[in-house]
């Protein structure tokens, strides 16, 4: 295959990759929360963020598989479970600014008749 | 509200509204087709990602309304309607550059055990 189209197909999969890790409704409201307010619980995430606790499960095991939070389990009694996000997650720093700058820009552009 | 606190929530309303208009599975797709390849038909587009016809028709729409892509009947018998990506498009540029990076990296790290 030639050589630019395969590295603009594997550049197309690196866009899906990300995109799949960081996109949906969620993702980015839990990830945020963790960055801005530190170390939740279960519990403190699910009322912050209003989400059901089946769909705060799932997303939080997906962060949790592509490292961008960590799961710490609590000797408490009940037992409790803290989410934090690592120290890997500010890789997305350079996606979230760039994302941040594009989507107030685009605010302005579709308001535009 | 405390003004630091209304800049994250803008801040963050803002990346919705990127992951809005570019996440899914097929926008990336069909504009990377229409920037890399030109401009394409409605049965081109569909033949090259797959797409069903309704799916694809409201990708297109909605890639349309956000002005990254322009559409144009053309008065051929039967009809014809060709999808071009717009200058605007290019403003994706940054985020899109960043993504390819950062999935890039993602795929190495995920793979290290």
């Amino acid at each position: 295959m030639v050589k630019h189209a395969k590295d603009c197909d594997d550049a197309h999969f690196a866009v899906q990759d990300t995109l799949y890790v960081i996109g949906g409704k969620w993702k980015m409201v839990i990830l945020s929360i963790l960055v801005r307010f530190g170390t939740k619980r279960f519990g403190e995430l699910a009322r912050l963020t209003g989400i059901s606790a089946r769909i705060l499960s799932k997303e939080l095991n997906e962060l949790e598989q592509n490292k961008l939070i960590s799961r710490k389990v609590c000797d408490t009694k009940p037992i409790t479970v803290e989410y934090s996000a690592t120290a890997y997650s500010k890789s997305l720093h350079e996606v979230i600014n760039a994302m941040i700058k594009w989507g107030r820009n685009h605010k302005k552009k579709i308001r535009e008749k």
